[in-house]
Formats: C-alpha cells, sequence, structure tokens
C-alpha cells in the first residue's frame, strides 16, 4: 500500500470499528493525507501509519495527559514522535489514557474507558489503552505508549500484541508528561515483534534535553542455550482461571526450542514491585502535576479522574525520610534480584495476572488495578528492560508474556522473544534425508540441526518406494493390528516389532515450513511416535505409493537396506 | 622495618605527638605488638600500620560514630578493615571523626576536635579527621576514611596527605555507620599516591552484603595529551590568600607535562553540590541515625553534637515531593556537568577553598563548613571518583588539589594524579647528547622526548673538550662581561653573542635524576639561559675542563664544529 492507501485504510477502519473513545484527538483525514502523499517511499517505515498515547507531544496537537483541564498546545513533536515521523510514518492522533498515566485499567479517563479489542465488555487495560486497541484493531500500524508501571505491557497482553519497552533512557523522555519522572519510558505496540523493534530502534537515540537519557552498550546475544527463569510455584498463584497452564505451556514451548528454564523465587522483585504505589516514589506524581490538581480540586470528578487524583495527591503526605529508607529498600532488593536471576538471560513471566470486565474494575478500582500489575510494576524500579509478546488465548482472549531482563539486555530479550514466536521444530526422517543421504542438505540449508538419532514405535513399517532419488516410504500400521491398516499387507507382526531407524532433525520455524511445502509426492509429513513414546513431525508416505513398494522393514532401516547386497 | 618494629614506632610516635584526641579507641600496644608479630612478611602490606575511622567496624572493638551513647561492638571487621588485614596491616585502633561523618572540620566530636598535624591551632579538616592525622603525622601508614561529602579529601588537603575517594560502590559499606546511604564511601589516606593507590584496590572488590556494591570496568587510560578542566575564574572566587596562585601554579605544572588545560564553567556541578545539605537529601542522615537522636534528644550538647543534630534532625522535615524535585533537579544539573566536562578526561580542582582555625569554625559552625565543601560535594552526588592530592603550601600549610572524574575513572584520575607528581622535566643539551651524536640514546632510554631546537642566550661559550666520546663544555660569562668570569678567556664578545644551539629534551622526573645521577665528571647539569629568556636544566661543565679547552663559540654550536673542515 502506499501511504496514502495505507491512511485510507486508517480512516475506513476508524469509522468501522466504532471506538471512538480510542482517540482523545484524531486528526483529519485529508490533513493527514496530504501528508501521506508527501512521504517519501524509500524510508524505513513509509507507508505505515501511527498513533500517540496523548502524554506525548505532537507539534500543533493539544497534549491533555487525559485531563481537558491540563492540555497545551506543543510547538514541537516529542523526539519518540519525530523520529517515527522522519523514518516515513505518518501520525493519526492523540490516544485515550489512564490520566496522567496513572492506571494499568484504562478506565481512568473523562474521554471514557478504552474498551478491549478483543470484548467491549472488558478493560484494554493500561495506562496506553487508546495506543495498544488502534494497534490491535489494525487502525494504526505502530502506536507509542508510556510505562511507568506496565502501562506499555499490560494493554499489549489483554489485547494480543507485542509491547516494547526499551531500557529507561533509550528513548527520550523530552516532550512527554512526566508521571514518575525518574521511571518513565516510551513505549512502542505493534502487532509483530519484527516491526515493534524496528520501531523501537529507530526512536531510541540520545538527546541533550534529556538528562536521563543514557546510551549503553547493548549485552551480547544470548548463547545458543541460553537459561530463561520462570518465576516459582508461590510467585504465580491468584491468576485467572486458565492462565496458569498457559504460562506453563508457553515455557515448554520456550524450552523446546533450546532454552533451560529454571525455577526462580522471585519474590524480591514481586516486594520491590509494591513500593511503587504504596512508598514514597508516589510523590514523584505530585512532584509532576500535584500542583494542578491542587489548583483545580473543584474538577475532580469531572474533569479530574478520583481514582488519579487520590493516588497523586497521597504523594504529597509521604517524607524525604521515607523515601530515604524505600530507596535503601530498594536497593537490598534490587542486589537479592540480581543474586535471584543470576547467570539467566532473562525473567519470563505472565505479562499481568487477569483481564477484568469493566464493571469489576468500576467496583474495586484501586484494587482491581493492584492485581494488574504485579508481574510488570518491578522492571521500571530495578532498571530493567521488557518485552511483551503475546502467547495463545485463554478462553477465547489474549494471553501475554513477558521477557524482562537488566538494562541494555533489549536484543537478548527480542532473541529469546523470537523463538518463541518461531520456536525451532523437530522433524523425524528415515531416508534421503538421513544425514550423508542425497537429500540431507535441504535440512541443513533450511537451518537444520542434528539432534541425534531415533527409532520409531513398533506398529510402522518401511517400504522401499520407486522414486528417484530412491526413498523409502514410512507406514504406521493401525492399532487394531494387522489387517485393518496400510500395514495389513505386510508380513510382520504389527506391535512390537523392533521399529524403524531414523534421525531427530530441528530447524526454525520458517525453515520447517518451507521444506514441508517443497516435499513431493507421494511424500508427506505427518506425526510419528516414537520408539520413547514422543510424538515428532516426520516423514510419510501416501498410501498409494506403498501399494506395490518391496517391505523391507526387515531390514530395520534404509541404511541397513541399502547396505544389503 | 619489620611489623613489630613498625607497630613499636607507632606507638613511640603516638607518646611523642601529644594528639589524644585523634583516637576514640587505641588498641593496647602488646595486643597489636602481638598480632604484628603474626604477620606474614610476604603479604603486600606486611610491616605497615593502619588506622579507621570509627564509623568502620572492627571486630571486637566498639564502634561510636563519634556518639558514646550510639557505640555497639561489632563481631565482625567490616570488609575493608578486613582486606586491609589480610594484605598484611596492623590495626592500632579507631580514630576520631565529625559525629555521624556530618561535617568537614573535625571539629563536631565529644572526643574533642583534632587539630591539625601542621598547625593545632588550626583544624584538621572532617570528617575523617582523626585518620588523616594519624597518617600526616607519621603514626599509621595508611587510613581508612568515609566519603559522603568530601569527608575523605578535605582533610588530606589541610594535612598535605593523599586521599581517594574511589568510584562508589567498589569498596563495600558493609559495616560502616551510614551518613547518606546512597552516597557514602569508604575512602584510603596515605602520604604518598603509590600506597594510597595500592592500599585503595586492596579494599575494592564486590560484597555480596553490599546491595550497593558494583563492579565495572576502569576507564582506559588517558591518552599521552590529555585534556583536564579547571574551574573558570568566577568558580574560584573567594579562596584563602594565596590559594588562587597556588592552584593555577599547580594547573601550570599539570599542563607543563603535556596536559592540555581548559577552563569550564563549573556552575553546574556547584549547584549540585548544594543540593547535598540545601535539598532533601539530608533526610537520609535522619533515615540513618534520626532515630538515635530522637530518643536521646536529653543528650545533645553533651555526647550528641548539636551542630550535627541540629542537620540531621531537620532531615525529618522534608518531604518526598522535595526529594523527588531534588532528584530531578540533580538529573538536570548532572546532564549539564556531563556537558560541561565533555571531552575532558577530569577535573581538577583546588581541593578545599580556605583553612579556618579552630576558632573560626566555633564561631561559625555551620557557615565555616559549608565554604569547606564548595569543590568536593558534588562528586558524591554526581557519581564521580575523586583523588586528592597534596599541592605544595601556601603559608606554611599544605595546599591541596583534587583530580575528579566519573565513575570509573579511577585510574584515569591516578595516572593523571602521578603527572602532577612527578612533572616531566626539560633538559637542554649541546654535545654528544644531541640528535644523531653517541649518548643521545641515554636520553630516549630516560623516556625522554625532544622538544626542539633552542639557543642559548649570547653571554656563553662553547669549548671542545678533550672526553671520549668527544663533548663539548658549555659555560656561562658572568654578566659583568669579559674579564670577571670563566669566559673571560674566551676571544668574543660575552653579551650580544650569537648563542650556542642545542635541543630540549622532556624527560620524567625519575628519567631525569637517573640521567643527571649517571653524569660522568667534568660535565654537570645545572641552568641554562636561553635565547628567549626562559631558564631550563642544561649540560654544563666544571671550569677546570675548560682550561686548555679550544673555544669553539664561533662555529655557534657543537655540529657545525663537528662539520667543518
Amino acid at each position: 500500500m502506499t501511504p496514502a492507501e495505507r491512511v485510507e485504510a486508517a480512516y475506513d477502519r476508524i469509522g468501522s470499528v466504532g471506538r471512538p473513545e480510542i482517540w482523545i484527538h484524531l486528526r483529519r483525514r485529508n490533513e493527514v493525507l496530504a501528508e501521506a502523499a508527501r512521504v517519501d517511499p524509500e524510508l524505513p517505515l513509509a507507508g505505515l501509519v501511527a498513533a500517540v498515547k496523548d502524554n506525548i507531544d505532537v507539534a500543533g496537537l493539544p497534549t491533555t495527559a487525559g485531563a481537558p483541564s491540563y492540555a497545551y498546545r506543543p510547538d514541537a513533536d516529542a523526539p519518540a514522535v519525530a523520529r517515527l515521523r522522519a523514518a516515513g510514518t505518518v501520525i493519526l492522533g492523540k490516544t485515550n489514557l489512564d490520566q496522567f498515566a496513572t492506571g494499568l485499567v484504562g478506565t481512568r479517563s473523562p474521554y471514557g474507558a478504552v474498551r478491549n479489542a478483543w470484548d467491549p465488555a472488558r478493560i484494554s487495560g493500561g495506562s496506553s489503552s487508546g495506543s495498544a486497541v488502534a494497534v490491535a484493531l489494525g487502525i494504526a500500524d505502530i502506536a507509542l505508549g508510556t510505562d511507568t508501571a506496565g502501562s506499555g505491557r499490560v494493554p499489549a497482553a489483554l489485547n494480543g500484541i507485542v509491547g516494547v519497552k526499551p531500557t529507561k533512557g533509550l528513548v527520550p523522555v523530552t516532550g512527554v508528561v512526566p508521571a514518575c519522572y525518574s521511571l518513565d519510558c516510551v513505549t512502542v505496540f505493534a502487532r509483530d515483534l519484527r516491526l515493534a523493534r524496528t520501531a523501537a530502534e529507530i526512536v531510541e537515540g540520545p538527546d541533550p534535553a534529556d538528562p536521563l537519557s543514557r546510551t549503553g552498550s547493548q549485552l551480547p546475544p544470548p548463547p545458543a542455550r541460553p537459561r530463561v527463569a520462570v518465576p516459582a510455584e508461590e510467585n504465580l498463584r491468584g491468576m485467572a482461571d486458565g492462565w496458569r497452564e498457559a504460562f506453563d505451556t508457553t515455557a515448554v514451548r520456550l524450552a523446546s526450542t533450546g532454552v533451560e528454564i529454571v525455577e526462580a523465587d522471585v519474590t524480591p522483585l514481586l516486594e520491590a514491585a509494591r513500593l511503587l504505589y504504596d512508598g514514597a516514589f508516589v510523590a514523584e506524581r505530585y512532584a509532576a502535576v500535584g500542583g494542578h490538581l491542587d489548583k483545580h480540586r473543584d474538577l475532580i470528578g469531572t474533569d479530574l479522574d478520583p481514582t488519579v487524583a487520590s493516588i497523586i495527591l497521597a504523594g504529597r503526605e509521604k517524607t524525604a525520610v521515607d523515601w530515604a529508607v524505600d530507596t535503601a529498600r530498594l536497593a537490598t532488593l534490587g542486589a537479592a534480584a540480581r543474586a535471584v536471576l543470576d547467570g539467566c538471560a532473562a525473567l519470563l513471566t505472565p505479562t499481568t495476572t487477569w483481564h477484568p470486565t469493566l464493571g469489576e474494575v468500576a467496583a474495586d478500582p484501586v484494587g482491581a488495578n493492584a492485581r494488574m500489575g504485579r508481574f510488570t510494576n518491578f522492571a521500571n524500579l530495578l532498571d530493567y528492560a521488557s518485552l511483551a509478546v503475546p502467547a495463545g488465548f485463554v478462553n477465547g482472549l489474549p494471553f501475554g508474556v513477558m521477557l524482562t531482563g537488566p538494562a541494555f539486555s533489549d536484543r537478548v530479550l527480542t532473541a529469546l522473544a523470537e523463538r518463541l514466536a518461531n520456536p525451532a521444530l523437530d522433524l523425524f526422517v528415515v531416508g534421503a534425508h538421513l544425514t550423508g543421504q542425497p537429500l540431507n542438505a535441504q535440512l541443513v540449508q533450511a537451518g537444520g540441526t542434528l539432534v541425534g538419532p531415533a527409532r520409531t514405535a513398533g506398529n510402522y513399517r518401511l517400504h522401499a518406494l520407486s522414486t528417484e532419488p530412491p526413498k523409502p516410504g514410512l507406514v504406521r500400521i493401525a492399532d487394531g493390528g494387522p489387517g485393518t491398516g496400510p500395514g495389513a499387507h505386510g508380513s510382520a507382526a504389527a506391535e512390537g516389532g523392533p521399529g524403524i531407524e531414523g534421525e531427530i532433525w530441528r530447524l526454525p520455524a520458517a525453515g520447517f515450513g518451507a521444506l514441508t511445502a517443497a516435499v513431493p509426492a507421494p511424500m508427506t509429513i505427518g506425526t510419528v511416535e516414537l520408539a520413547d513414546g514422543r510424538r515428532v513431525s516426520g516423514f510419510l508416505v501416501e498410501p498409494y505409493a506403498v501399494e506395490n513398494a518391496p517391505d523391507i522393514t526387515r531390514f530395520g532401516g534404509w541404511r541397513a537396506y541399502l547396505a544389503s547386497p
């Protein structure tokens, strides 16, 4: 699509989805179209459209931070916005958020609660609610959010998209309304990992106007067999129905790609998390916007969200001694966290713990919100990078997991997430793809590596096909025994046979797919049961090809058959 | 000296100097002697004795932090103490300090004001007062201090010794009574730079019990021609008489070693410094020991120092919002400081601004103290390493300067300080040491580099000596004109002559010394006046050797003479 065509599609989609609450300020279609017409098609993000959370400045549009009374009209784009534009994206408008980025629910806004992309009765998650839903509904390709406690990750999980929280300081916070100034990050949403990371790297970079801007060397990529921690049993209690099982499945899937999964008691991280709202650091929120709240007390309940106001105004009551004590406590917990995760490339967690309805949040605004941040809050306080990625569905709604690691581990997390998105797949081969045989090079070219030899269960027979090059056909005998399946024409007993020798090869998903797509008839790829009971993908054969093909099961494998006189 | 002999000497010295206020707890001589007898003489610090500031734990001795009511008796050495002992030092005792390490004067202690090593009417500086004076008076070889605002550097300057404030976190603060927990450093005093740095590297190292412990790569050594910043004119106003001139002289001396000196307006650093006591960070002091002060209000004025108590108790009044604002302000000032010092290997400053008498401090305890920390306070807040070194004397009292750089610049600072301790020296050569002549290799071997050609003033004559290898003898003609000096036997007019061609070579002080010591008769090293009026060291000759040596002044130089037919 050309940039203009993409803009047309975005506005059409905005019209069709019926989610006006996504936007605090939507730019006029013609104005955006005119801008799209001027985009250099050679730019890396040309043809993509973006949405910007309304606590981040876009030149000429008001910045409200979710409070109409707070609005100002900036002269300049925030650097993150300017960099997206310079790379060819067109900005559609400013998105709704939990007011002053204080919340993980997406309901704390006088512009309306943002409803979930998959189920409008449920919350979008926040605070970057509008940005996440705009991406999830396919309106925007990329959206900017912010993250102080999980605001760039929780709504990614609840809407089934990717949320990148880069290492603090990599993306300037110039032109961003502070939530907790020393903890804030600009984040990126996209529907797939590659685009999310591309956009994140485009908005990263130093900014002399941002005192907290920092550049650091990215940690080296993880080793071939990285170690990833998962929370211990007691850290995972109290999640929504089915979420624990979904998380375990994800961990197993990551393990299947060669990652060593170790259990870690992440209590120090969860205790650090509690300091974010229960401790003195909330005073930073007062320092940012408390003066506005004090001045406009009469607007609390209308323009100003009562829950947000109560959280921020409480920051005024904390003492500097509280802060000193919390800072020391955080240092202790940080050291304990480093010890817990020592030797691990990252921590894998669920992104959040449940997915409430709008009503559940309305009934208990603070309590419901607190449950959202169990696994996200600590990353900001402990100076971690984090990456939220989709991990399937539970009860028809998206389920997401997070990879979290130390500062400057952004690329490590990406490499691990790629394994989850595209786990390596095992393929059992018994003939021309075996090591040393004519088609083995196909496996190598597809990125495969030999896992090792393996043997089928006893109820398989092997036939010599009349293909070129010569190949064997592996056929499973029906469980009912001889006479009921394709193996019925064999001469040996079906069950209890010796099984067929072969090899397991491990391939990247893309390579596996390409290989499968290219397999010529009569060969097929199906499931093979191994002698140890595992079931793996493997080469089988269409029935027609074995009709008159000699049964060579007695040789125990293709190599032995070829070697026979 | 054996360890035991060194201990005997230390106690003899303690007896002779009449400075009981140095010690809060001095160990019994026999006990220390017995310990010394067990020291392995192969250890790197064997035969050295140490003193420990009394806010650092030594197993079995009480830790008071300068307040008798606060005393506790630790079971374990602080890691810094344990590491010194493991390296062979013997601990003499615990030294006096500004109570709770709150002060830069050395007078805020119920154990008495610590008098300066050079002038007992003046302050020692603090808070590591006893440790610094114990080293300056030759009692201890090494002493441990702490530094939160300059406490490990100001007393080094006022007593003419070296004070190392390592990068925060390199030396564990386990077993140290906190002053400002997040800013505290353990420091090292010694009389010379090499021992101070050796001891600092011995006490550095990770400690799992210290959450703020950190290890980082030391920055690479400075380039051959490093750039060092000095404060701009307006940053240096209001120092004691003669100190500005002494500082300028030091800067010139550093420049003479090949360092490029650049002026920098360090106002952002000085503004950051003010946040240490004027801002909310003083709440950390309350968090550390405020509970003790609250509980023992009746002891203020006796056991508890009233100035210290008033500073620490004020920390209770600050709010967390104050802290948030100060933290953000500090980030801004830190970024501005980085910009100001961009491209510089370090900042050279005076260590403090004046050296008051005990009476001057008593008359204005807070105001006098505040003047001490202008150039030290910011290092702790801005996460800088710093190194205080002696830089001569002003009005008979030590004057000190500091090299300060970013975290992990410790070795860079050391390399720069070595230049100050041992500046390169220039040597004028006119004969066999000239480039291409037989003895030139001696200059190169001594670490010399050619500065360039130069010519003497007109009142020098050159003689061809009968040495092997052949050398010329350079002789100055007395200012009185021909007939009054050794040049009187020459035939040319004395003043207004063309001068003698030669070369200036620049050598490290040690190489210069070795070369000078090896110069054979009749050659000497003295002062040579150059045609441009400069006076440099250079080769001259004893008078006897020119008695009958041909005058070759008319050739204008040794090379021209050698080239003549």
